[in-house]
């Protein structure tokens, strides 16, 4: 690796055009040669996983990124632990750039143009986020905690700064798929969101659908090879899925949809069985973040779902994230990669970096900022209609039929199908439903009611089937 | 569909920086209150399939565009046959709007920001962009041949010019790749770009492939149905695909790629024993656009290729385009989605219109002009290295593996498999090879001189297979 090339560092003022200096507007800042020359100081706060990777792809690819681009580099550094950061810096032969302990400092340095909060806790995310676009820096952020809970409120801050804050890293690692959203997609009017935005859940029931293995078995393989924390909660109950879908809808519908809005319901109760029925029906299982919209309501939930197997989602394997979009003019689209992981991450936060530094070199700071102009309610989950496979052991198996379809018809749920499967050791049935598209309430009336019935010993699983067309 | 909205035509200029007006700087030109009510123009020149799209596009969406991103008018449309013109403005509630017979009459309106250029005709379509560009306007091209032929020199006149040449739509469609090149992946090193980017060959492909039926009964289907032209050469030669491919090496790679230095290969020689045989081997075959570079040569190639069942790319059926990209720190992603058709078509050029749109009203343009800052060469067809599926008709069994393992030995082409297939019905055996990775030239010397071979009837299929790693 050649040594990262210092240059002095020049004191410059981003505010020069609010200060009167009018001698020098700004879009004429940046003539060809002050561009050639125009370096851009980028200072990073956090060098944990994301910022080690970040500073990874920008040291690695600083002579192709300055060439396609424009040089950027980074000048100070932020991490609460600053033997730890020294050591990281001492890695790439940048050990003389200043480290600090504290977010404030990157914020006081008039040096810097961008700033990078990759510092994880929330409430000093949110309190350097906000800092900095104050002090008019443009801010990269991977925090999708800050994005989904105060996103609306700290892009609002960007756009009145005439900054930028931007945050690929936050939803799906490498996946471009904010810009996508924002830009590519910008003259569509979305109509549904499908994403398989957790690599750990994914990872799980990749496992369990090729290896036949069970989700606690698969748990633990995803654990020990670090696809999933020791505490796998936040990932395998939904919570995580929850964050970026919440972002993503917000984007889709232009109304802000905060996480705590969308249900969530986990993949720990996935069995073999379902896996292997939903086989025979045509389908996979896989975690899922769904957000749909018709201009006046907006649905997000996120849940275990069957879809069908030429779905290309379907073909989502292992750690893998994926969203697939469905809008008025480009039908749909699948954006496909890995969602998380230093250097795909890494690449996301850099990717923003470079996007920063072009609005700067080029006077196009705030060109997006919230998009959130109208304010749609949620569906309450009660409210929600899908299709749903029932996998439940009966015990008397003449008269079962007829009294599970008796209590579903009451409560107006049509069945597509009723099939006995596997008899069980206790001669008890196991019978799989799927029904038409229903009321959520309405079903889990039925269920409870069935549940009840004195021929029917257990209700197993309850999956929703993803296989209609928006 | 409510009446579009017209308001006056205001007649402004964006060289206002260069004409000395130092009292109103381009930076600030935009406030709050005049940001929202500055509305763009644009002119579109074609109206054919996309530019009908494109229309049909903007004002569908008209309310969410102009709510997400800014208003947007088009304001003058040029097409060479008038009177289509009109008729097409009248479904639209456009009938007042201003019709030209040249695209001219578009560079000469001082009242339009961005011209958009649909016009298909190379000759024209080149002259138009160069005049507009010049004329100091933004321009959104969908055109890929000018673009794989002219794109460098086009997009360095942007730059001149400080205007935006957007040209999304010239690619895959609906899909935002040229985007993610441009910006997602910006801070990668791009290692290799697989990409299936005719809908075409895929759809032919798929049908072959799902429905057992040969490439001619597949071809006159997807004539029936639209998704080949009569005239189905440019497709099934890949001629199509190389004009993509060129566009996206060029960007990957930081390196002007013309879609005539890309050999091509077609689809009309593949059997349905072939697809079958791939299956038994655990593949599937695709028509492959492949551009790879160590950062000192490219190589870029596109002929039908057998890929792994479980690629991602192997679940791109029918006509649906999708590009696997490998990058030094994303590791990889896929774009997916509609690589044709009026809206797909017209959702990517409507994206870059808004994108055009926002650089002009945060005086943001030409953020991003031609990325090609070097020179690298391009490999030769016989210097290329590939795995190799050769399918041949032996009629004297006992010799024949000895006298072709023999002749492939000569050649430095090594084995992975020879496996004997059907017996035909004239005492002839199918043998199917699988070579290793091995030199183009050597393995067609070796091939040529098996074909001489008196134990041999003829070779009836050579395909790539590409399931190697970057």
């Amino acid at each position: 690796m050649k040594s990262y090339e210092y240059s002095q560092r020049r004191r410059r003022s981003h505010k020069s055009g609010s200060s009167g200096l009018v001698s020098m507007p700004r879009r004429e800042a940046i003539s060809p040669d002050k561009f050639n020359k125009l370096k851009i100081n980028v200072g990073i706060c956090g060098l944990g996983t994301v910022g080690t990777g970040t500073l990874d792809v920008l040291m690695h690819n600083r002579d192709i990124i300055g060439a396609r681009a424009l040089p950027i580099r980074v000048t100070h550094v932020a991490d609460i632990d600053v033997q730890h950061a020294a050591a990281v810096l001492e890695q790439y032969n940048l050990a003389d750039i200043k480290v600090s302990s504290t977010w404030q400092a990157l914020v006081d340095d008039p040096t810097l143009d961008i700033v990078v909060e990759l510092i994880g806790a929330a409430s000093a995310a949110h309190d350097f986020i906000g800092a900095a676009l104050s002090a008019g820096k443009s801010v990269v952020t991977a925090n999708k905690d800050i994005m989904a809970s105060h996103g609306g409120e700290l892009l609002a801050l960007a756009a009145e700064n005439k900054v930028d804050l931007f945050f690929e890293g936050s939803v799906c690692g490498g996946i471009p798929i904010i810009a996508a959203m924002k830009e590519g997609f910008a003259a569509n009017n979305i109509i549904r969101i499908l994403g398989i935005v957790n690599g750990t859940t994914n990872y799980i029931l990749t496992n369990m659908t090729e290896y036949g293995i069970s989700f606690a078995d698969a748990l633990a393989e995803a654990k020990r090879l670090g696809y999933a924390e020791a505490e796998a909660e936040n990932d395998i109950e939904g919570h995580d899925a929850a964050r970026k879908i919440a972002i993503l809808a917000s984007i889709a519908f232009n109304s802000r949809v905060k996480d705590d809005m969308i249900p969530t319901e986990g993949i720990s109760g996935i069995t073999q069985w379902d896996i292997a029925y939903a086989g025979e029906f045509g389908y996979v299982i896989k975690m899922l973040g769904i957000a749909r919209s018709d201009g006046q309501i907006i649905e997000a939930r996120v849940h275990p779902a069957m879809i069908k197997k030429s779905h290309p989602l379907a073909a989502v394997r292992d750690s893998y994230n994926a969203v697939f979009i469905e809008g008025d003019a480009l039908e749909n689209a699948m954006l496909y990669g890995r969602g998380a992981g230093a250097l795909p991450t890494g690449s996301a936060v850099a990717a923003d970096i470079i996007s920063a530094a072009r609005n700067i070199a080029h006077n196009g700071r705030a060109r997006w900022g919230c998009t959130c102009y109208r304010s749609l309610p949620v569906k309450q989950l009660s409210e929600t209609k899908s299709k749903y496979y029932v996998r439940l052991q009966a015990i008397d198996l003449p008269g079962v039929f007829a009294a599970i379809t008796a209590k579903l018809g009451e409560q107006q749920v049509s069945m597509a199908s009723v099939v006995q499967k596997r008899s069980m050791e206790d001669g008890a049935a196991e019978i799989v439903l799927i029904t038409h598209e229903v009321n959520h309430q309405h079903l889990h009336n039925a269920l409870g009611e069935i549940a009840a019935l004195e021929c029917v010993a257990e209700i197993g699983s309850v999956i929703r089937v993803e296989d209609s067309e928006a």
